[in-house]
């Protein structure tokens, strides 16, 4: 069996962003040799996700509005975890989005549908944070 | 390791519908040869899901009205995505209910709770899709 | 290729509550010997999750005041799934937080962000209900 495991490095400038990280997994698959198996990509942080769906800019902007009507971050003070943080929305926008994809390995190439993406989600960006790739397979 | 990818085509006649799959996934295990590993089941498509959870008719139509609670399809000019299209609503509401299903695989069975069936769930239909299930281990 | 199987059982005192597992999925990743791999862990009931997040006690009581606003346990006429049941805000809550959780092993190690911890989330408690942990790897 062989593995790798990578990490990816995001600064995303603004409190919420996406970012496609699509070509950085294969490039991860690509070295790790790994023709058959599975890759994990998650979050690092818990207030940040890694998911899969379309690049598509008008649909990154109805997630934005979506997820702040079903968690908003403001007003913050009605968060309890929001205790010399302000950062309590930034967990439930991840729980919805969620924190890892599972990708499957074949031929050596991601194995993805014709419009899946994979994306790091940022919900309380403007610091350094980490995504993990795992591979393991044959 | 040995490792099977199967493909499972659906094609829903409505927008939204829950199609049991748990028969088909435990069909590609036992093809496989896998004893103990992992599956991966996910849909292939941003507009549908894969998931576990109750086969109950009653629930089923309990999601349907929750989904559409908050993530309405209705006006669909209320999404940015929709600019020659109306299915914005499908891909957050398959964000909720999520894309992928991992399993594990003990003496070659889906190793499920009582309970527990695995879902393709559709938010988009009345058109040819696709879930993938990847099987690896020994 | 080694794998382990194991479950973890719980009997929370109320309908809803969160149990931090994290040590518990490490102790079993010792015990396998894999040193690199994937560990899956997931609620083996579908009322309840799986899900990786902080462990501070003013978020979870924010997630328990978000939760019951998107899917709120009363009336539980409401829900077509509560025809001698009440708990089907618990299906709902479940597909929120997630059915599971997938985490790199790394060295012997779960290979977690300084903040991830894992924890089972109860939405159907007060009796004994079950978590399986598989890991895979070498």
């Amino acid at each position: 069996m062989k593995s790798l495991r990578k990490e990816l490095w995001f600064q995303v400038p603004s409190r919420r962003g996406f970012v496609n990280i699509t070509s950085k997994v294969q490039e991860a698959v690509t070295e790790s040799g790994v023709k058959e198996g599975l890759t994990l990509v998650n979050a690092m942080h818990i207030t940040a996700s890694v998911f899969i769906n379309d690049d598509e800019r008008g649909l990154h902007q109805d997630y934005e509005v979506w997820l702040e009507k079903l968690a908003p971050h403001e007003p913050v003070s009605q968060y309890r975890h929001n205790v010399g943080e302000d950062n309590a929305d930034a967990h439930m926008k991840r729980q919805i989005m969620g924190r890892e994809a599972v990708i499957a390995v074949t031929d050596g190439k991601l194995d993805l549908g014709p419009w899946e993406q994979v994306f790091y989600g940022e919900f309380d960006g403007r610091r350094k944070k980490r995504a993990l790739i795992k591979i393991i397979g044959e």
